[in-house]
């Protein structure tokens, strides 16, 4: 492995970016300012970004650092996607504890550049920075999207459509799954332990966690991908959200945040939430809630969007779209309804990273 | 103190964010969304962004909250003043640990403000979240510059003359203040409960520093000022640098980014090299080279720059901007001259975040 102080800050940021090419025209001048340089002269820019801390969004003892990168840069993306936009450059700052090598961020940054190319994103600079603890990850997105395309969170209309794509609460499942290996693994060790038995230590660095039939999860967990193929279709359908955010916090949170930023309540379906088999399976076994999941896992990155409900038949068309509940008027609250018909309001007991 | 997780992250963003008003017409939309929304039909865009860490970037027993938020701001405020832009957007990430309170994010962003109103910039968003250890912030600034206007750091010529705004070194002299008074607390510290010494101790929780005649260094180091008003300066007597960049990381290393971009060479003379008189004293003080700390101290945030030797008596009518020297052919090397006339090659050892 190859000490990062051997390159220094300037060397290392050479090292990982000296090859990049540029793929958009809106990137003028990347990596080697004081600022990036871009040109967007038709179009709305949009700006968001994210921050990750280790051992509070990521534990580097199940997610390897090229799925980090490619997962640090998919959230991001999957932001400007929430807006209807087009990502086009991201800015990737990181600080590093000294127990990381050259040969770890060339990792994060492959990871980092396979989310990007998959969906033509220029990385044009950053900061490359020390930290006395952990891994720190801060990554800006750079989108456009023309004046009229934009979809926010405030233009939900009572009988509107909500629709979801993908499935929810395959990503939370993957984490507890990934938590229970984790603990089991440092059972058995503990165990080893006490009874000294070196041959059982010695057998355990070789430790198979126990994820046969649960890829789906793991993936949901690791490598989520951000649904830009979904804007896509809508366009393709001529279908305009009247508002849209990706679900990151869970579904229950997001559509709280649509319906009190548009001012009007909800109604959803327990039956019409679209839940994977194998996670359905997990619940189950974990004695979970596979609905609780769903509304309140997270990290899905699957699109939440409302559509007039005129649009009632091309949704009906898409494959990977599904139609969950509509909008209603303010005063009749936020409703979940259940599959024995009984209605509860909606809570958002999504992640919260502030709360205890 | 109000505990963070009685508001939550959206709580806490809200009770920061609520009150923000818009300055720029660029600001189409800002904290709320998945997304800020921008608009820049006629220039270039501007991105730069920088990571700050507790413990590697600042030190919370002698930085308050307050002028934190005002220096993070202003340190991303000058890298768009070094391409010769107007800053005019910011996103601010943090991730706090569980000591800091809803009052402490409120020092934090009055800081923040202070910096953002002085050079009316807009807070349009950001991620706020929680960290194991300790503060951790990352800022990104937005900023335009017409296409023509920009100056980046590959445009110096042979002949060009080089120029420094300010003076140099009374930050990193104001750091060194700050480490000797606090090491000579905790030795006092120590020494009382060596000898158990109660009333010593108590005395020491109103130790004062001794920073009489010095106030200028503090106020380099804990509320550094981005040269905005340099720039205007330039433009009124219609001076276009040719090459420019902010002096972080201490005026040798900047300088010879400059000289590597612009592939030329450049002889820089120890005696024009602007230095505060406290800077001096402090130096002796702490048997230190002055010139030492002037060409590798850093976080001066001080304006580099290059221009048309036909600029020459233009550029002698500005009060705060001096003449160091100019640009050679690359063959003759980056050398310094000293007051003796002694000529050394420059070397960068200026604040290196990656290095042992």
């Amino acid at each position: 492995m190859t000490d990062i102080a051997k390159l220094g800050e300037f060397g290392l940021i050479h090292h990982l970016t000296d090859d990049l090419k540029v793929k958009n025209a809106s990137t003028k001048y990347g990596v080697g300012d004081d600022c990036a340089v871009m040109h967007y002269p038709n179009t709305e820019v949009l700006v968001t970004t994210d921050m990750l801390m280790e051992g509070v969004h990521f534990d580097l003892t199940y997610i390897d650092l090229e799925h980090l990168g490619y997962k640090s840069a998919m959230v991001n993306i999957s932001d400007i996607f929430a807006m209807n936009g087009t990502p086009r450059q991201m800015i990737v700052s990181i600080a590093l504890s000294k127990r990381f090598a050259v040969e770890d961020m060339e990792q994060f940054y492959s990871g980092l550049r396979m989310a990007c190319d998959k969906w033509n994103v220029d990385i044009v600079g950053g900061d490359t920075t020390s930290s006395y603890t952990g891994l720190a990850i801060s990554i800006t997105c750079i989108g456009e999207c023309s004046e009229e395309q934009i979809v926010y969170r405030n233009g939900a209309k009572d009988t509107d459509l909500i629709c979801v794509s993908g499935d929810l609460g395959a990503a939370y499942m993957g984490l507890q799954l990934l938590e229970r290996e984790k603990s089991v693994y440092y059972q058995q060790v503990d165990e080893a332990r006490k009874k000294n038995d070196k041959q059982a230590l010695e057998a355990l660095s070789n430790f198979q966690p126990d994820f046969a039939g649960k890829e789906y999860l793991l993936q949901r967990q690791l490598k989520p991908e951000a649904r830009g193929d979904v804007l896509k279709q809508l366009r393709d359908l001529n279908i305009r959200p009247t508002s849209m955010m990706d679900i990151s916090d869970g579904l229950s949170s997001e559509l709280m945040h649509i319906c009190e930023q548009s001012k009007c309540g909800c109604r959803i379906y327990e039956k019409n939430i679209p839940i994977d088999y194998q996670t359905a399976v997990m619940a189950e076994e974990m004695n979970m809630n596979v609905t609780t999941c769903a509304l309140n896992g997270g990290e899905d990155y699957e699109l939440l969007f409302t559509v007039p409900i005129g649009d009632h038949d091309k949704i009906e068309r898409l494959e990977d779209v599904k139609l969950i509940g509509h909008i209603t008027k303010s005063e009749f609250g936020k409703i979940l309804v259940t599959r024995d018909n009984a209605e509860f309001e909606l809570k958002a007991q999504g992640w919260n990273p502030l709360k205890d």
